[in-house]
């Protein structure tokens, strides 16, 4: 059997439809209920469809930030300038090599507007800022640097803002985020189906997609998309074979951050009709040694006790750098002055010891490496410099007080948590492109589903973020099809 | 219009053939001529179509290696041992994260066999060894290292072999090789069509691929495969959109290997009928600095005056890591002793001096950074050591001869050499595999039109070897089908 004849059927070869919406979608995350919300919206009939039993995804789990800028309310309300150039320099710079300009920008266009449209929907932000690093996991503080804004390079790119916008909740900020969606979502009569995975989409002979053939408890049924049909079924961290053959080094990563739905069969589907899966590869991974903080002033080191980043990035950056460019064998010295326990994972120490020297001795590494890395960082930290990565004067001091300790922030030892960036290609209106660059008619996709705004380079709140943004762009333009 | 209407056709709207052959092979490199030369002597009627006006590809004008081993009969007749299995622990150590077992274990096993199939050919060998590292371009000797057999990791992971079979003759050895399989396909009587470029596969509703249409200079032409296509239609180094949607990195290479032809359109006729593309961010990608060999005494480095990678591997391991790990911003300090202009590509001098000092002050590396990098290298190279990145010893030695110079290696001034590793997902028969791992009926795929055995990890002599090794399974499979 074909691994294709599961995935796509000839529209010739449907005799029949068991059911009908304007506007399809496959998937119940966040990108799903948006798409859902603004095609209804714009009048449609909608109809999602979702292979577990109720709404939420991996969103209605995760951290519920949202990368949001260019001078929305709660930056504005707390005094942060930015604009929408600025954001789009930021993002340009660091969503990785050759980012796609017209996502990004229209991403960064409608930002405010977006975030405008998230508060309609009744989800609470407290105007406060969190003034910790990255990720507020015991405050329900609204506005945090959620990625490397203020770190080198960025901050002699782009003038640093925070964007990572965090539901006023301490716990369960995914949770409050998507519960205020799905509730708006039945509010408008979005209509759903639980328990239905889709199986094939049904193209015509112009390459349409014009439906799709799902699997329910009662059997296949045949569902029309009558202008549009939106894939926002996650992405494949939970396919070891896809992974296998796409990104085998996020397999390292000892924590998946997703649902056993993020299969890859969204992507799959789009593939089926002629889509394509482009930047594969890619992923967010995340270092979380911090909280913390302290901690940043430390040194990361790679196995031959050299520096390779400056340690005030966000952690998705150092764990990306620590995988992908050094094979995942890196460590953290700090001094007896800065050392804290990590908040959120255990720890396992590599070596510890009075002197550098004992450290390195007890690491295997060749005598004087790491004594030379360290004497190096030391005099300019003394005087406030990184010359070599350009870490921040507020993390800069000189690794001095003993005893002196290294955490292990190999793959083997501690956790890193990985989901996949990679996915379908699409445009700024969320329409999959094909071979050719031109949309599959009737075709749309948003979320991990989608290679997004973030090709590598992951900053927190971009995933929910774009998946939000393309998931409402989908839904609009679908209600313009005149099929 | 539709991105996939273009490249897919569904058999019902063929209303008649205009030709058809029992093997149908889209392109006419090596992996081209090798599928037909099977397919023929397997009995079939074997119809090449070619988008240029002559036979060759990529493939005549390359280096012409074939990395084969496991025991052949010139590794044999040189006094190298070598198995299979020694062979394929080098290949799954190797050829990047995570290759493909499945295909390096087929490839390994079926390595003898095929380089005397080769010789059979007439394809002449010198029974010479060459000395030299990685490429005799001066010289016509037969078997050389052409990948990292004899460096760290790689020699502690297998006994070094060398691989690299060159034709017999000093210049044009892709010529030598492609015209004495181009001629033999000739006196099978293999048919041929040039001036002949593929638009599209037509599909039957089963997902088997039944042939192709044509552009010719006489219009379009439905041609028929009866028992199997073959696409052996190169990679996308010349598509520039490829590149950024899948691999920009390699958009920062100066020199691409390849012809205008290899843009993609094997790969992409694959994923319109269901094919999948996988690893398509690799490459080859060469930093051509040697020769000459003394070169290897210095030692690379990074911006930050640190060293990366071990001097003495393949140059294509130092280009993939100083591209892909080091943003390709590198450089190589030698010392008086060791300089020699490099045989093959202009260089630029960055950075000249009495003292490493100066040459440090010179580079605009924080005072310190370098001196330290020197003097930890010079205190082990001293007693042949290089506890760091394990050079081998007959590379080590203090860098201590004044005037020092730094040849700059930066993409933006030296010349890195790349093609695309990425493609479609074929198993060891060269079916080509669709999402759910089954293969696409009738359709067939190798060279890099696939990806093939080097996930990353290149060694010369694997794009010529794998091409030509599954384009043969490729010919041989096809003609065992019953349709």
């Amino acid at each position: 059997m074909s691994g294709t004849e599961l995935l796509r059927v000839d529209e010739r070869d449907v005799a029949a439809w068991d059911d009908q919406a304007d506007v399809v979608v496959v998937g119940y995350g966040c990108a799903g209920v948006c798409t859902a919300l603004e095609a209804r919206a714009a009048g449609g009939d909608v109809l999602v469809l979702e292979r577990s039993g109720g709404p939420g995804g991996t969103s209605i789990n995760s951290g519920g930030f949202l990368y949001c800028g260019g001078g929305t309310a709660l930056q504005r309300a707390l005094g942060y300038d930015d604009s929408v150039e600025n954001m789009y320099a930021y993002m340009m710079a660091a969503c990785g090599p050759e980012p796609d300009a017209a996502l990004i920008q229209a991403y960064c266009e409608g930002s405010v507007a977006h975030f405008d449209w998230i508060l309609e929907k009744g989800v609470p932000y407290k105007e406060s800022f969190f003034a910790g690093a990255h990720e507020p996991f015991h405050s329900d503080d609204g506005l945090v640097y959620s990625g490397s804004e203020f770190a080198w390079p960025f901050n002699e790119i782009a003038t640093p803002a925070p964007r990572g916008h965090a539901p006023q909740t301490i716990q369960d900020k995914g949770a409050l985020l998507m519960n205020k969606l799905i509730a708006a979502a039945v509010a408008a009569g979005v209509r759903t189906a639980f328990g239905t995975r889709v199986e094939s989409l049904v193209q015509a002979g112009d390459g349409r997609v014009v439906g799709a053939i799902a699997h329910t408890v009662e059997g296949r049924k045949r569902i029309r998309a009558r202008k549009g049909l939106v894939l926002t079924a996650g992405g494949f961290i939970y396919n070891e074979d896809m992974l296998s053959r796409y990104a085998p080094l996020l397999k390292q990563c000892r924590y998946k951050v997703g649902t056993e739905t993020d299969d890859g069969s969204g992507i799959r589907l789009g593939l089926a009709v002629g889509g394509e899966a482009i930047r594969m590869e890619t992923g967010d991974i995340s270092l979380p040694v911090f909280p913390p903080n302290d901690l940043r002033f430390g040194i990361c080191l790679s196995e031959q006790g050299q520096r390779f980043i400056n340690e005030d990035v966000y952690f998705g950056r150092i764990g990306e750098y620590a995988l992908m460019h050094q094979a995942g064998r890196v460590f953290l010295l700090v001094d007896d002055e800065h050392f804290g326990r990590p908040e959120n994972f255990p720890i396992e120490i590599a070596a510890a010891g009075e002197t550098v020297e004992e450290v390195e001795a007890e690491l295997g590494m060749p005598r004087g490496a790491l004594v030379n890395t360290v004497a190096v960082y030391n005099e300019y930290a003394a005087r406030g410099e990184d010359p070599l990565f350009h870490k921040g004067a507020d993390w800069l001091a000189p690794i001095a007080t003993p005893p002196f300790g290294v955490i292990d922030l190999s793959t083997e030892s501690f956790v890193y948590t990985a989901f996949t960036l990679g996915g379908l290609w699409i445009d700024p209106q969320a329409r999959v492109r094909g071979g050719g660059g031109d949309p599959i008619p009737g075709l749309y996709a948003a979320g991990r589903t989608t290679s997004g705004v973030a090709k590598q380079g992951y900053s927190s709140g971009m995933s929910l973020g774009d998946g939000s943004f393309f998931g409402r762009a989908a839904g609009r333009h679908a209600m313009t099809s005149r099929t």
